[in-house]
């Protein structure tokens, strides 16, 4: 028995009246998720805890079957082996942004005018090498990613996450001074966070690169700015857990550290971008070619988060109506005799708060031998009738992995 | 207020092609079952967590109360219970089996040919006073239940249950070896296991009852092979707990064990044999007749379970019809005025895969005052729409307790 689980990132909503109070996902035509919902066993998830908006990397985290409560340790170390960068256990990593600041250090745009990927490389280049003068037994490891995310990775000896954030998280307030937690939890790092963000502030102002922005009427990346101090999480891997063969493919470095830290393999699918221009048939293909070499795989797409924070409801209904479509290709090529479909969400995305909200996402198990129900179509308060009930994020793997007989009993 | 609780051990299944994709228990004519359904509250039950198959020790443990995750040590102690032994705080207990070994010590039959009690008996009393020599601090019980089951005590200082099974589970393996899981701990309860299997050996090898069952073609019960080292768990008797009497019915020593663990009195019925055999009939009276006595009366019936191991579908389908018999049975000969009747199973056990499986179970709560629901046929996927909606199953006790006055205000 094998699973194919496909959660589109903040996918459920809320009911609105811009569609006669129907969600996104229930006005939406979703005649394959309406399928697999009339053949399968439907219920609600609440990702973390109910009420509790969880992020993407603690749902996710959750959905996989660890309990972000007990193992959750901060974003960073997350988005850095989403990077591909190898950690060690007492390593803390952030995630950073290529941002601009005025002359006062006042965030005038957090994202350096979305830099692009090309431009942000060679920035980061200059940066390599650059440590902190007082304490040289800490190594720095700094890597971008995509336009002007990246990584920061600290390496040595009393270290902590228990520090505050550099990024003030909005443009039009000052870059923050790191700060211990408490007085002296955090000293070290973020003493050595505050020497970085300088240094590396001293180095960006005056290079080439931002200079032939300037002239293009571009603004420049002339800093960094951390946030999400975290270490990795130390996780039984899901493939030792069940004794099975895991893979994820997703485009976001946050979910692919997640999956990471899981034990699963990564599958880079050209095309998925993690934006509304993403391929999700070449997702699709890449997740039944998948399958034959594994015995779980994770379809994580994005964009129906992204259409979310935007606000932009039609680009939703867009999203939802084409992950729908990629799931009548799965249905179809997937062989289901043997195979466990499961589609659910990460999380609740408002399109009206433009959030990540609290509510409980639904869920659609599809197989052999579930015990169907009455749910005919997939949405979040149909499913809320379903045979599953309600059940937490974290229950969702262990009932997907007692499907295909890969949990042991306990107790004689 | 009173409350009779009816365990169908492994009676729960999932939806089976030969039955139009519907459970044994969905199939069977259970009139009485969905009597109670139609006029009680309902539910489903996960009897440890979602997903994981539970033994019928952690189940039951979990149905009267007591959370497993916290309390549950090792099968072994609760067979010692249930064969009726003494047990102190520290002691170490084994489920142990007279099987057959060759001159090599491979396992060629692990029941010695389901040998009689008699004859195990016998071989049992020439195994008493048999101790370790390397740690005469140790004392030895041993005692046999029924057939080729017996029970293994061990009490004395540096005891642990972090050994190894003794028992290779299999035909045509080795007897093993008892292990320490750490290099430590469990390694004096190794030493003394090891020595009494040779011991043990020793004398049923050369004893009169083997050389009897070898001339009349007989397999000998030549060996003791031990597993599920187990430490009695600490509980805080269900008695106390609510204020109440209680007492258990059930055929099964492992079962037994447990409601004995409890603090409930055992009540034996002559006739229940825990098989396909069992006089249902009998241990229904009984259970109305301890009703007089008791606020509390577990009644267990194994056969369903029986069953679904052999994979037999018909022996399932006519003890679920027994069953419903016995049902009628309680219903007429209780006082439902006052008297709650609960009707549930500890475990899903699946005909198809002949395993204990991580599926809910359903339950139904009939009695004065209760919520009834819509739900109006008693079955694994009827109930999952009740008014219970899914709890665990640990969760069970207090909801029953609490609707007989018996649960203490939490706060003020």
């Amino acid at each position: 028995m094998k699973a194919i689980m496909v959660v589109a990132d903040g996918m459920a909503d809320r009911p609105l009246p811009d569609l006669h109070w129907k969600t996104p996902l229930e006005a939406a035509n979703t005649e394959n998720m309406d399928w697999l919902a009339a053949h399968g066993v439907c219920g609600i998830i609440d990702p973390v805890s109910p009420g509790f908006p969880p992020g993407s990397d603690t749902a996710n985290l959750a959905l996989l079957g660890y309990d972000p409560m007990e193992v959750y340790r901060g974003r960073g170390a997350l988005e850095a082996l989403g990077a591909g960068l190898e950690l060690k256990r007492w390593d803390v990593a952030f995630r950073c942004n290529f941002a601009t600041v005025d002359e006062n250090m006042v965030v005038v745009d957090r994202r350096a005018g979305r830099i692009c990927t090309e431009h942000a490389s060679k920035l980061a280049e200059s940066l390599q090498g650059i440590r902190s003068q007082r304490y040289p037994d800490v190594q720095v490891i700094f890597k971008n990613t995509r336009e002007h995310r990246a990584v920061l990775v600290l390496r040595g000896p009393g270290l902590s996450t228990a520090v505050t954030d550099v990024d003030p998280g909005a443009t039009g307030l000052p870059v923050r001074r790191a700060k211990p937690v408490k007085p002296t939890l955090g000293a070290k790092t973020a003493a050595v966070v505050n020497e970085l963000v300088e240094k590396f502030h001293e180095v960006l102002s005056h290079h080439p690169i931002n200079e032939e922005r300037a002239k293009t009427g571009l603004l420049p990346a002339n800093v960094v700015i951390l946030r999400g101090a975290g270490a990795p999480p130390e996780l039984t891997p899901i493939t030792s857990k069940y004794g099975i063969k895991a893979a994820a493919i997703s485009a976001i470095p946050l979910v692919r550290g997640v999956a990471r830290a899981a034990g699963m393999q990564l599958i880079d699918v050209p095309g998925a971008t993690g934006s509304y221009d993403t391929d999700l048939e070449a997702k699709a293909e890449a997740a039944l070619n998948a399958l034959k070499e594994n015995d779980l795989v994770l379809l994580h797409v994005k964009a129906t988060d992204v259409a979310s924070h935007d606000k932009k409801l039609d680009k939703k209904m867009e999203m939802i109506e084409r992950i729908d479509a990629m799931l009548k290709r799965i249905i179809e090529g997937a062989n289901t005799e043997e195979t466990y479909i499961i589609v659910t969400c990460d999380h609740t995305t408002s399109i009206l708060t433009g959030k990540h909200e609290g509510d409980p996402v639904p869920v659609v198990i599809y197989g052999p031998m579930v015990r169907t129900d009455d749910v005919k179509e997939f949405g979040e308060r149909t499913c809320a009738k379903g045979g599953l009930c309600r059940i937490r994020g974290v229950e969702l793997m262990p009932i997907v992995m007692n499907l295909m007989g890969k949990v042991k009993k306990f107790g004689a």
